[in-house]
């Protein structure tokens, strides 16, 4: 952390300063410069912010240089974290597709559509029994019975699931889930992220909406700090200007956090853009990206889908593009 | 609800549409164009989603005509709603401050700067006991321990209470404070907002830093469908592109939010900006725009603050402030 | 400017740089932390970009001590630039309106509006001749027609016209506008801010939808650094995701401005909102927030207006409107 | 364009409206629900602004069905169009890329330059003459000499060229140029865009940082409906809130505009980013999404460049990238 102190500061302000650092464990470089006074600090910048020290009336701006997160940081842990759900590995090179509707909606819904991506060959199933939805007039999801249903299905197919959770209190009923997602409102919930820092199941955390990827790698930081590392973080689109599509996916996401990170990389392309047509070209894109996999939204009739119809693809359009899918991973796989 | 129907839409396909709005309960009023067939939907649509209907191969495009939020709207509750906490009134023509210290401390401090606000003329006192930081390793507020210097600082003073809460599970803990306040981060934790909607306590909603006036209004439409009506909206700044600030403060939503809603709003200028300097000519500006309060920031030793002291008040720079306030307060009373 | 170099930086690549540096002329101050070394740069950076030295292999970070603009900077002329248009001063404490329809579209509209606007005591006249619109098919403005109806119109009343530049070429048929607009999207349109640099009148320059108070402080640069220092700012509102409002009102501008230049600061608030209902208590923000003066769009007839009809007062509006600005600027005059 | 006329309009403000749009040419079919009343349009709207009817006292909201731009339409021109630059084709399925250093510096830079990336595959040259800087301060391009040595390079290696302009008074100087840029700065510049218009030369139109894919297409139309359809249009990012790159990458613009449009889209990962490393994965991207081709800078001396050097590749980067794109866009051609 480098401090930089106001031209006019007075020797008094910058002592005070210098002795607060002090006791809280830095080592201080000074360096004066003609017109300008620096302090450099030396020690774990970690838990000390910004806006502590810009709170002294000597401080002209403060610049950070090594990351406020650690256990997240790749230059802490340079090797790829490789997480592995019932066999399944996501990151290191190992690419999954987690497919399946935004809502279980009954029985033979979510059934169905495993049995389909199953064939097709995705590697996990998703869908929601928790919805987090804008109106209190929407459908909710199913709730409790939405998980067993879940849980009927991962039987029946064999495939490890993935599912929403909205609340803490909720933590006992996705015992025997194997992937728990933190959605896109919840990221900086920061009391859930520490209840699931406390489990050794991998959570999928989901950007939020309007936040940096250091937020994102922050929360990150928040569940493994609790001491479970087995985080995959999901880019899923931004909150931006532009109103054709419903968010504007952040391809650069991935080579940016490939740098800043260890942990495994998802996309969503199905919520980033809202739209059906879509799912194709950002998941090639994804792929080209480095992405170690896919988040995609497939319901067997998706006009009477209960929520996000317009962006689902029908098992048969999911089949031809999980070969695709197959294909590109391959083609980058050995581009390499 | 207005359905445009694609130019080349099967006859079946629309028929098929219109069935199934039928049996939603819909009555169905059929334009047809030379190149456009337009449907508009007769009923109650705030629980049918635009995706919904998006989801239909016949649909081209979807114009919401009726807000999707009931008993927030103005139009269904014309006269503004004043929420009275424990003889202060909010809205409908009724001002307030609420100052505090950003963290609760120690008893000195949260006492010392409760008496202050109050003899300058606060009406309400803040301070964070449960506190979102974007880092595990900042300071996390004092928890159960600051909630009670919080309620000895409202004996102490009379200042009925405003502080945080970020999990369902701490609801009992608050039964005694005046107002539960849900954050920025938590505006659509709606699973908080739900048990929120449960007590017949005010709750000042802060909206989200990427959430559109809507998705406010339909954050507070979840705790008023839950039965408690007693919401305040508090605009806090939103994210943009602009780094000189920490925030943007969207000083439109003041007078677009009145015509909206019949609910009172607050404007906290201090997480709008960040910046000391700014919380005066940002307080003058939310006043002259029509908001029904502000919440500012007071802390008795802004350098040593525990968290945010780059924004924070000192009790002397808040009495000045106040005095301001109340000038331009009763100005802008005659002035309409 | 301070440097931060990387660790591993081989000792050959700082030499590099530090010989480098030395050609351009700064004198260097090295400090050597036990992780980190610091060069400071001492001269005048304001030609140095951050690009350049983050293009060395050795260099970490660079971080900008003082603003790059330079005749703009408060710091260096710390007194308000008060400008006089023919007599009207605006800056320095002394506030002007500026009012008058979008388009001008014939000879009794902009001579009726000039009049109207004039008897409620608007300090200049504006009207569009040449139109930036979005579409090709949209109006374009009277063009050259235009500008000579409202010089018409401003003889017919005494009150000196603004009105906007949209090609350096049309420079000449400028020269008996008094006071020349550069519109939010040439603001970085920099060909024409250098020629506007070699005129001696005033330039009334709006913010980009999407720029930084710092581009916009540059782009005043651009035209004081040609000579012409008689630069007006004004913010129109920014573009975030927010659709209720047709732009966001950047409010913080203004004092944020204030601390940063020297120049004077109007605000838009018919453009900022689109929204005619919004323009008095965004007039009433801008004055409360410290503005110069304010730019308003008038027609003697909006639901006929050739562009901008939904946020135009009219002439009744808006004398009942000058009315309260001029009490608030008293009031907010006295209050300080 | 369907009208929604407000639930209290009276009968005479509706004649009015009814009247106005009938004598400007449109039928007009009503459709009289029990609580909305619709109005069709039927007609060219493309001269018809959403403003010019919400200025009326009846009219509620308006939606637009068909798009206000119609040559760049591809529903109205199904056809992919390809553009012929001295041979070398783009879109329809015509891939190239267009490399070179983002100044021209000096003869042996550019020609150096020129000959590597041709060497390597590039299809077109890159170089700035004008060069749009923030800062008044910074180096503004070459100039006239600028253009001069790009035309030498071009003739000593074959190489169409390719570069921006700023002013509709250069025009005659870029008459040997191949393909004329429109910077970002200048996506709304319309005198410019009318200007090119009636040139026949290609014109490489760059998205604003702020503009959405409509205002991009119309900015197209503006070059097209003066007679020139030889538009190519470039997504480069877009600000948003996130920091760590220097703008957002619209990934989803391709398939978007792919959807809109017939006209060819590139896309510059170099200006995308701002950052070396990332380059590459978001080339692949682009390919993968779907692009005719990329902008990629390349500098034979990054480290001295006098702009933009920390996103350039060096030739041999370059060469190395070069490779892989082709094997990337065979095998998506391969794909489909």
């Amino acid at each position: 952390m480098i401090v930089i102190i106001k031209r006019n500061a007075t020797t008094q302000s910058i002592e005070e300063l210098k002795g607060d650092l002090r006791k809280k464990g830095f080592d201080i470089h000074e360096s004066q410069g003609t017109t300008t006074t620096i302090l450099g600090l030396v020690g774990d910048t970690s838990n000390l912010s910004e806006d502590q020290l810009l709170s002294y009336d000597a401080v002209e701006a403060v610049k950070r240089i090594r990351e406020p997160y650690k256990l997240a940081n790749r230059s802490v842990h340079p090797k790829d974290t490789i997480i592995d759900v019932c066999g399944r590995k996501i990151g290191g090179g190992n690419f999954q597709v987690i497919a399946g509707p935004c809502s279980i909606e009954t029985k033979e819904q979510i059934t169905e559509v495993a049995r389909d991506v199953k064939k097709s060959g995705a590697g996990l199933l998703r869908g929601g029994a928790f919805k987090p939805r804008t109106s209190p007039y929407s459908f909710q999801g199913l709730q409790e019975n939405g998980l067993e249903l879940l849980l009927e299905a991962k039987k029946a197919t064999g495939l490890p699931v993935v599912t929403e959770i909205m609340r803490v209190g909720h933590i006992d009923l996705f015992r025997d889930v194997d992937v728990i997602q933190v959605g896109t409102r919840n990221m900086q919930n920061f009391e859930l992220l520490k209840e699931l820092g406390k489990l050794d199941k991998p959570i999928l955390l989901k950007r939020g909406m309007a936040n940096t990827l250091d937020e994102l790698l922050m929360s990150a930081e928040y569940i493994m700090a609790g001491g479970n590392e087995n985080v995959i973080l999901c880019e899923r689109g931004i909150r931006t200007f532009e109103t054709s599509t419903r968010n504007t996916l952040d391809i650069s996401a991935i080579p940016m956090l490939r740098k800043k990170t260890h942990l495994p990389i998802l996309v969503d392309p199905s919520h980033a853009s809202g739209i059906r047509h879509m799912v194709e070209p950002l998941s090639m894109a994804a792929i080209a990206a480095g992405a170690d996999g896919l988040m995609i939204e497939v319901h067997n009739n998706p006009a009477k889908a209960l929520c996000d119809g317009p962006q689902s693809l029908t098992p048969s359009m999911f089949d031809e593009l999980m070969e695709k899918i197959n294909r590109t991973v391959e083609f980058f796989h050995d581009l390499q």
